[in-house]
């Protein structure tokens, strides 16, 4: 890190935060400008909270060096990560597969029929929530365990891996036993124990960004999940929360390319959320492909009009086929496919 | 709600929604205006999920009227909620305690230093984290029970009742027995789970806004703790995340009289975390019981330089002191008292 | 308009926002819900200023529903405008015409060299500033009407038509007499005495949006050049302004498939402002073009590294020329050409 | 500034940057770190356009590290500026004067009646729109001239000192014929060609924060005033644009701490911009005095719901009369006066 000074700062203020720095075992290493004096820090100060420096008389400001992760970074590891939910939905290679479905899991016959829609759209895995983390109290908050039981059948019915929500870090085991993959909503991104517990489990983690996450908060979410054994964490970007209101979220394209300059971890990208609107996923989801992302999420219901959740969002499974021919087109124009 | 239809939508398309409203158990009432048609939905739909209706063709948006919440609303319950922490930390009335403590219970000496000094400075109750959340998994992530059993002396030994954070919901038992209140993090603020176990307990709750959470969720997310039978939430605003890169967070202090407008809930102020920095709190707290909040925290540190966390925006014991002297003074102009 | 009273609000407080609605030329119809009274007003309030109403006694809050603009709207034109800068740079067909070149022209030899590398990269217009707008008031602010020169002598040479931005109203007639297409910057997308002047000269306005402008702004500001009786203005979505820091701005790529849904004018995507790095810019142009778009900016620069403004996100003519490659192959994959 | 370069960048690629450095005119100073090298480059490169560097093979980032504005900056003139409009109205000294009056000059009779209310209530000077920016083409644009020419009128009656806005350089010499201070809105902070103008003129100019600018980028455009030869500046926050949809603009109060420990430029609050909403604009004012502002800017309009412009966050006279009664007293409680 770097700790600028004040240009009033005196003599003795300088010492003082040399020694602070040393003190932290780093080594300091001052630099006299022509306004003002820096002094720079050197060793790994990723562990320490060095933001208290800023106390230390005659300090404007701390400027941290260092990237605050380390296991997902790229400069870590330079190979890519490749996450295996199945064989047909393998996500950090050339193939870019697509994992949709209903928002919620209302009933056997919606999942079942939903599943069948997700394998004649072409589409690799399926998506849909037992646990729903709800803003309303009273909303609709799923059926847990037996919305579990209602995606395992889908998955014995057509083949797809399951890919669902868990809340809580006390329904890991049950959600791991029935899910190929867990997913961390938004609303979860910072709940550390519930990343921890992901990171216990056995299965891949789709872990979303934060609706006010920075890049490198995000990374430091993974890490977590990294950290304690699990590797196999695809980051998913499903819009962020800004002044502008004609979606429900800004769906911020350029952490594609970001995320692949950062870290060696694959990026899915939710054109769902990230609209709030069926009549803009199609557009953003071709738009996602040709930022090179590694994977999509599409919430797609048979009868959007009357899904219990998310339903203003939701394409139908028409709109799901032909939103497939026109993906793979643009993924051939990336050297990807679909 | 309104649903509002484009310029060239069909009678058909009108007709459809009609129905799809009454389906819904609500009343249809359209209304030819000169541009367009707008349908309004007569009945209380805020336990419905009516997002879906955009779907139906002819539609050009959902306009919802009614307030998503009820147990929080002034209409609901027009007096006052006054929340007891302890004799002398009653928050809601015309008093305006001060909660005041270490981001973090660092040694059983610190907590126990930083007690005396905010009984010293006359504040009325202490904070202080055992259970920590932390954005980086290489950090400090608190002592746990052990930190609780510290605070737990140090009100022992002051007198001071203690406010101290809970992250998940397998530790609210464990919290509850030694906290005269839980707080739950800006972090958490959309952790249900959480919210559900902790309005099952019987300490009040302190809630803090998220960082990206408009006034509508804050009063969903309080639904939820009421909704479980505990009537005691105190909503927190922190500081939420906006493009301004000079303070931490940006502390929108208009949240106070806009919620005291919409809810019997009391508001406390956290200009420590509303800022990032030492040096602005001071200013930010006078804000704050200027613009009529009903209570403060203020994080204070016996030595913020080598505080383990937080540090940047800690305050030193003599600063507490200071400024619990000035925030009196702008307490009696506003007809309140600190 | 919707009207929405308080839920205590009495009759009289009802009858009079009736009244106020009458007093505006409009009807008003009042609707008892169950919970609360709407009052809708019937007629064009686009020109009235009624947020006033939300002063009366036991009003909550006035809800617009139509949009503030007319003529560019969709609904008032439903055939797309189609602005011809030049004969290879006609925006808003099936043809997406790359407009690209420095931030700046620097000198004589440097916008020459640039508008050969852009002609010979196959791009369609040149930009490039000669009056700029500079956040630092001791930064180069352009060469002003010998930059214009110098720009006209680089069409002379290549063929291409030039873009270039106008700061001032007084400015417009020599900018207009040089140029093919004005620029109105985002800091000066709310100037509307600039905007009136644009709208009153016969050249293209490519109209960039403002950091903080919703879709709605915009298509106002756009109305301001339209209805001056300039029916030829370009969208530029250039990126907002948000909390995230690792690009400079964020690209809102929804607002393609959203502008096109609401009016018929054409939309351009600048993704070196709405990313700041030359490293992401790629990326975005392809997803750019995937989203739909119409034009594309791209800024290029013979020596990035030693560019006067704007370095950081200037890609080199090599890169051009590779872009401009797969950008044809995207294009053809959702059935457009570049 | 400090270049930061990549973990993987090369000698010659750290050689390269330095040789860069010192074409620049800058003194290189290289530091290997544990991880990564820095460059730090010593000197004042304010004036310089840095950013390029990043081009540069092997470079992370650039991080600045001077201050970007000069004599807006306390480092330059420790002593606080007095900007003087009236005898009575002096900001930047123990005294917060309070400008107050309608958003628009409506009738000659409107802003009579206003300013004897303003003088009435004890306020110090009268502020009214003559030349208007409206969003909506098709809104009240102002009455021009002769609004000015009420303004003199109702100063001639009342003695109030007049603040007023002025939109475009071409109108810069007739505003300041007729006021006592100019005002520059926020949609033309950066509109740099009128902040030059205002710059070579006489009058003290009010600067309104842009919507979505950031604390530096305030006292940059400050900096082109003040370096035309125009000393008199007062910086306004008006609040910010934020994701929260309560309030029109979220008031960002801690601007005012931050600003003074950056520039000795008085601060003014405007809390009905800030808010947007009358019944919001009280707490804010007494929070903006106790948060140690200079000075107020407050809409008042003899009739509210009547106002042709910004209805909604104008305050009645009586509201203001009582208004001014507190915030004497939150005053007080500061060591400040109204």
């Amino acid at each position: 890190m770097i700790i600028v000074m004040k240009a009033q700062a005196t003599e003795e203020q300088i010492q003082h935060v040399k020694e602070m720095i040393r003190e932290m075992g780093l080594i300091d290493h001052p630099i006299k400008g022509s306004e003002l004096t820096v002094v720079a820090a050197i060793g790994d100060d990723r562990k320490k909270d060095s933001n208290a420096l800023e106390q230390a008389p005659g300090v404007d400001r701390v400027v941290p060096i260092l990237a605050p992760y380390k296991m997902a970074s790229l400069e870590t590891q330079p190979e890519r990560t490749l996450v295996r939910i199945s064989d047909e939905c393998v996500i950090g290679g050339k193939h870019i597969p697509v994992i949709a479905g209903p928002c919620s899991v209302e009933s056997e016959a919606q999942i079942l029929e939903s599943a069948h829609a997700v394998r004649a759209a072409g589409a690799h895995a399926l998506r849909g929530g037992a646990f729903k983390p709800r803003t309303n109290p009273y909303c609709f908050q799923g059926h847990g365990e037996d919305g579990l039981k209602m995606l395992a059948a889908a998955r014995e019915a057509t083949g797809l891996a399951i890919v669902t929500e868990v809340l809580t870090p006390s329904e890991v085991d049950v959600v791991s036993k029935y899910a190929d993959c867990l997913q961390v909503g938004t609303r979860n991104s910072q709940n550390f124990k519930l990343l921890e517990a992901c990171g216990k489990q056995p299965r891949p983690v789709l872990l979303k960004r934060g609706m006010a996450m920075t890049i490198d908060e995000l990374l430091q979410a993974a890490e977590y999940i990294l950290s304690m054994g699990n590797p196999n964490v695809i980051l998913c970007e499903r819009g962020i929360r800004t002044f502008e209101n004609h979606t429900r979220n800004t769906l911020s394209l350029s952490a594609v390319p970001e995320l692949h300059q950062r870290t060696h971890l694959p990026i899915l990208i939710d054109p769902s959320h990230g609209t709030g609107h069926a009549r803009l996923v199609g557009d953003m989801a071709r738009a996602a492909v040709a930022a090179n992302c590694d994977a999509l999420a599409i919430e797609m219901h048979p009868d959007p009009e009357h899904a219990w959740t998310d339903g203003a969002q939701s394409v139908t499974p028409a709109a799901l086929t032909e939103m497939m021919g026109t993906l793979k087109r643009v993924a051939e124009a990336v050297d990807r496919s679909v």
